[in-house]
């Protein structure tokens, strides 16, 4: 699969995943995927967990109403220093992004399904804060996102998009 | 090549590159590229805008003093407008910095470097502000970012990272 194939057909999974390991090899290129990703002057702000033993994933799982999440045979969690790169700039947000971004696309070259759930787990129950303390992630390190990962069982539909001329043009602004 | 190929090979370049044009059909597989990438609650809150107008590109080129982007022959522009998604949440940082990501691999693919001008352009001389009067982009839109696209004259140096043992575990913080 080429990088743009891998762009054009990556998709957000909510459904249920089969039951099929994912290989910690497989693991550990998403991994390295995400860790390639540039971050503002190099910082490297982002850490990485992922989680495939099935004790702990029956733990984390318990606290989520996602099928997605309590079907995953593996989950990967995202954390992140927000340190100041560049004079009052902080690229935290940046970094892990274009991080989750490389992951999501080297996942889907592999055969995988995934989606990016931020809001779900930073939102108002803390479920980030309560995963991070099953994690054992310390206080310096802020857990920000987790992704599923696994064979999807459903199909995955392609989600409804601006057309092109109302999102980008050239020699100038004329959306 | 793969995308993971292109996420092990893509790199941030900040030398000059060479007088050779990047053609219109690029530069759009480049931003549909961009535009593909996931949105928090799919606000799609990115837009892009291409200059390949030597005029233009002469215009805005005379603000910088950066070899690379002085020197190439089209450059991307990435705005955003800040929107709240979820609750109280705005992803439009996350939402940008995944179509930079998706845009740098597919110019990595396509044979071009760039790199991420992002603290450049938001910095106190307020380059992105200027640019964007150049662009004419409302004031409802945000630029927040540069992408230089070309074919590099030099070589691309790896920067130095720090080794997956003290960026990634398994089952639980370990770093």
């Amino acid at each position: 699969m080429t990088a743009l194939e891998a762009i054009f057909q990556r998709r957000c999974y909510r459904g249920k995943y089969k039951p099929v390991p994912v290989p910690r090899e497989h693991l550990k290129i998403i991994l390295e995927a995400g860790l390639a990703a540039p971050s503002g002057c190099n910082l490297q702000t982002t850490s990485l967990i992922a989680v495939d033993d099935p004790a702990l994933l029956n733990q984390l799982q318990a606290l989520s109403h996602s099928p997605a999440v309590k079907t995953a045979p593996a989950l990967l969690f995202v954390l992140t220093r927000r340190v100041i790169a560049y004079e009052d700039k902080c690229f935290a947000v940046q970094d892990y992004a274009a991080a989750i971004e490389n992951m999501l696309l080297a996942l889907t070259e592999l055969g995988y399904r995934s989606c990016w759930y931020e809001g779900h787990v930073t939102g108002p129950n803390r479920l980030g804060y309560r995963m991070a303390q099953l994690l054992s992630v310390p206080d310096e390190y802020e857990l920000v996102c987790m992704l599923p990962v696994g064979v999807a069982e459903d199909a995955v539909p392609a989600p409804e998009k601006k057309p092109f001329e109302k999102r980008a043009c050239f020699n100038g602004f004329s959306l």
